[in-house]
């Protein structure tokens, strides 16, 4: 059994994919809001890779339905309900509703995820429920991927040291697990911070620019490490919680 | 001035190649071959995708002007004169020779970077003497891009490592230089190993496989520091040293 973890979507090659439980990282701030929403009782996500398609894809909704989420250079998208910042996604927000979420890197790296056994989506705030799935495929002897999505489809620090916190959560019990390199670095990253993850954010260019931008607030919501215990799965081209229905 | 680490060739976009020095980095094998060759006096070596096109290339040049050099699975292609050991290319192997090299991906990185200032190829074995080309560069404000070859273009931890080790020699004279995130993680994975490098090998996925397919040896030669110190450049596609004519 094998876990591995990718550095930018674009890198994850079939043969990663395939058959394995597959994890999409986007700290921040994808991932974590879209814990964060269904956390909150949102009825489901709609990843969608341009503000064009949540638009056009809103029409086919009664008003009370649904909310238009995402951004663009972090900014809220002019005329949406939400942007993307994680304490935007209250319960009285999205509560029953269908969000049709469009972010710049961590929707698109869920969009074109073919042939995984399961793609969950990842981060600090539903870590221990999502590794939990995730040691139950490995014990299974199910490989694992995961993907970071990174910043413009590059390298993010905050990603890779959320990886390595994952990769550690399932090989603390599990120790004969083989790592690939970029798992293997991930530790690395993770060991470094441990849990001052407000220091990893500090150092990293996504956590700068959010704090530059108005929205270090966000970054506190994101350290919250087990705060929003779900476990969003993403299939036919939604998110969902993995319910008692679905449990494997 | 900034400098960026990249993983894998694929994720170098245009916007970090076009006017910055680039460094390719193939730790196990390619870069530090590339350099033992142009330190035991070869004239040149030209990068190619394939074995059939060094093939090709080599019924330009007399017999005793060239030499065929290459690996696909690790081992030297059969008919070739060289594999891509780096103990394969002594003085008597290519001195005044000119070297077609196709390797599985030290050769890839290199073929198709466009718009850059300087390529230069790099390893732990010029480490000292590559690095100053990068920060006389980095101190007229240039930025730098080091690509990490990586394996079957994916992440490898020894090129990490090894870009590491480039933007903490830039960085120990120039203080102000702006990281990107794959810069910084590269300098912990760095740090981590200092100049154990020989557990870096032992932690490597490469390293295992060389150890494996019995090129334990090549590890000890490409963990020679600053033991070939040459600058390779990459220019109108083929590789010569930066001689006193081409000094800037």
């Amino acid at each position: 059994m094998r876990i591995d973890v990718v550095f930018g979507p674009t890198t994850a090659t079939p043969a990663l994919i395939a058959g394995r439980v597959v994890a999409v990282i986007d700290v921040l701030r994808a991932s974590t809001t879209i814990a964060v929403a269904l956390g909150n009782g949102a009825r489901n996500i709609v990843p969608l890779e341009s503000a064009d398609e949540v638009i056009t894809r809103a029409k086919q909704f009664a008003k009370g339905e649904v909310r238009l989420a995402g951004e663009r250079k972090m900014l809220m998208v002019p005329g949406f309900d939400l942007g993307n910042s994680p304490g935007d996604f209250t319960r009285e927000a999205v509560e029953g509703k269908t969000v049709l979420l469009t972010t710049t890197n961590g929707t698109a790296a869920l969009v074109g995820l073919q042939g995984a056994r399961d793609v969950v989506v990842a981060s600090y705030v539903n870590l221990e429920a999502v590794a939990v799935l995730m040691r139950t495929a490995a014990r299974a002897g199910t490989d694992i991927t995961l993907i970071c999505a990174g910043r413009e489809k590059s390298f993010s620090l905050e990603d890779a040291a959320c990886a390595g916190r994952y990769v550690r959560a399932i090989t603390k019990r599990l120790p004969k697990v083989e790592l690939g390199d970029g798992a293997f670095a991930a530790t690395v990253l993770d060991r470094k911070y441990a849990d001052r993850l407000d220091l990893l954010f500090a150092d990293s260019e996504a956590g700068k620019a959010l704090v530059e931008a108005g929205f270090g607030k966000d970054l506190e919501e994101c350290a919250r490490l087990d705060s929003c215990p779900v476990i969003p799965i993403y299939q036919d081209r939604q998110i969902t919680l993995l319910g008692p229905d679905r449990e494997r």
